[in-house]
């Protein structure tokens, strides 16, 4: 096994993703130049607003808005997510008080899902996921009644990397009297997304999943849905989210999004991240170690970035822990929930929650600075601590 | 008068504040250092919880609360007040429905209230201000019933300085029902604030006031004082605000604090700052020029930092047009209605809605960067600008 390097080889880029020189750059210079009031007309808020208003046009365009207007800047995925479920329910409970969704959501969607529903009246539909994390639309078209107002979907799974199939549910919601919001945090720069093509509604994204800064994101609120604003008082925003605009955080967001989606990038990154994951697939299997894959393993149906791996006897609390001391950096479940000793809601939906690959899968997360050593690395840290920890307690 | 610099002098501290090499080095250090998810138990991110606890426990410090866990970061001073008002009502809704707050609070209290008020059933007082920003303690404690379940009281108003009696109204709150929360945004940095001493249970904070980044901020919340979380999901900041950490912001912010409050450095911007306001009071009445302070005039009674000015017979719309065609940036009413047409509701609250003062009022701001030199080139312009303006409609 080689040496620790001095700092160790990140491989939680769903976690979080390390800023790059770039984006640290685009920040340091609205810092400097950007750093006026942009709801203030005057020479440092023009510029201030210039630089906003710029960003909002690459996020835009990344998922192919119809208009800059439809985008609104959030504080990222959680202000977003929270944004759309509570205040659907609110301006549309009249409406109908049904909610479609899926059992292996973000929390970020389950706990206000969870708190309409034990506090207001409104009843939720919580979709099965099969063992490739994928659902059944044929359930999501049985579901759908005059009364679901919303149905809410992740782009990505955050935890196995699922692809769920986001224009084909489109095409379902649509028809419906529902609006159709899809949680993209993980999805966004890391598999294509029309909001045209593909129907939405709503959409959420974060920075700090494209090597942004944390605490921004963006979301898509298509013209026409009237969704009134969950955090009030100033003007900005058009009105849809009250506070000082992070002009600067927006400015680095944006050159995030250029290194992700420009000069097809997101293609070369997806070609990138399938060849590592299969080169892990690969080193893992040489080495005789046994495991499995948790979800599908195809670009159709799982997102480039992200794979799950049961290694079975393998506990993952002391798996993480050793490859850590090792210099590695992996997961299990998802940053969000570390420090709960609950087990993973994705894999008890996936797999039952008597299945071993509850408490015995690594989640492993492509990033724009990994590189084949990193997984070589892996590989070598792996095939020395699996044996090792198999089957150990 | 002279010529204009490249850099127009930025008198809008109140608005927002330039970030300063300090707290731009101390945000590049921590992108590059701290960047990890400080919800994750790895390498990089037991380097970002060590950067975001240190910053926590100077914000504990900066207002003397008994413990860092009394400190929620959030994404900035709106989102702290929103909390405050609308997660109050929901968890105190069954011990009444009564809220007492003054006629000239910021938005972000006052659109919430509305909203509580118009939908959900709750009666709000509004207290009085009078001429000098001031309220009568005893109308506070007239207003108090066994249904009050919660007094909000900006510590400094953000558009004419008035340095509300803090202290004296949280020992008249903290003998009845309600918490008492003070909205400090603008207060915070410029007058001294001790949470123990004053009675407070909630207070809000933001760090663009004081020469840190836009988006982030506290909300101070009192051991015991059980307010359910506005943003839900992951259980970051124990469980009391949903998302990703952002670390880097809050190390800036950490830094904004120490710049403001360490070595006497309060006392000694107060001092500066009250010298740069007598030097521009002078200034006017050496040019004659036709003015009158709103409010008072007082260390007691008005924080360092602002003033805000009747130049009567001048519209402030044309005024501020003007001065920053000169070079200078002031404004008129708060940034975050800037591009309101309605009357301020603060100068509205103070003198009525029919006097001149409501739209002939200009508002002076002065910060860390700010020096003699800006106040006599303001005070050069206004000499040039006011003549031909008054009564130029």
């Amino acid at each position: 096994m080689k040496k620790m390097d001095k700092h160790p080889v990140y491989l939680d880029n769903a976690g979080t993703t390390p800023m790059v020189p770039e984006t640290i750059q685009a920040l340091d210079d609205a810092m400097v130049n950007s750093w006026g009031n942009a709801s203030t007309t005057n020479y440092y808020g023009r510029i201030a607003r210039q630089t906003l208003e710029n960003s909002r046009h690459l996020m835009a365009q990344s998922i192919n808005a119809a208009d800059d207007n439809e985008i609104v800047i959030t504080s990222g995925g959680t202000e977003s997510d929270n944004t759309v479920i509570y205040q659907t329910a609110r301006a549309r409970q009249k409406l109908g008080k049904h909610i479609i969704t899926t059992k292996f959501e973000h929390e970020a969607i389950l706990r206000p899902l969870e708190d309409l529903e034990k506090n207001y009246g409104f009843k939720v539909t919580y979709l099965d996921v099969d063992e490739d994390g994928q659902i059944d639309l044929q359930q999501l078209k049985d579901a759908l009644t005059d009364d679901t107002i919303l149905v809410s979907i992740m782009t990505v799974n955050n935890e196995v990397g699922s692809h769920l199939p986001i224009h084909e549910i489109g095409e379902i919601v649509k028809d419906s009297n529902a609006w159709f919001h899809t949680d993209a945090v993980q999805g966004y720069g890391a598999v294509p997304i029309d909001v045209q093509k593909d129907h939405i509604d709503l959409l959420s994204t974060s920075a700090h999943k494209i090597n942004g800064p944390k605490m921004i994101g963006f979301l898509y609120r298509r013209d026409g849905i009237n969704l009134p604003s969950l955090i009030r008082g100033g003007d900005q925003e058009m009105k849809r989210r009250a506070g000082t605009e992070n002009v600067p955080q927006a400015a680095a967001f944006a050159k995030a999004i250029q290194l992700h989606f420009e000069n097809d990038q997101l293609q070369k990154n997806a070609e990138k991240y399938w060849a590592l994951k299969k080169q892990l697939v690969q080193g893992l299997k040489e080495h005789d170690i046994d495991f499995e894959l948790n979800g599908a393993f195809d670009n159709d149906h799982m997102t480039p970035q992200t794979m799950n791996i049961w290694f079975k006897g393998v506990r993952s609390d002391a798996l993480l822990t050793d490859l850590d001391l090792a210099g590695v950096v992996a997961a299990a479940g998802s940053a969000c929930t570390a420090g709960s000793l609950e087990p993973s809601h994705v894999l008890v939906a996936m797999y039952g929650k008597n299945s071993p690959r509850v408490s015995e899968s690594l989640r492993i997360s492509l990033g724009m600075t990994n590189t084949s050593e990193d997984i070589d690395r892996l590989i070598d840290v792996l095939a020395n601590l699996i044996p090792k920890l198999k089957n150990a307690d």
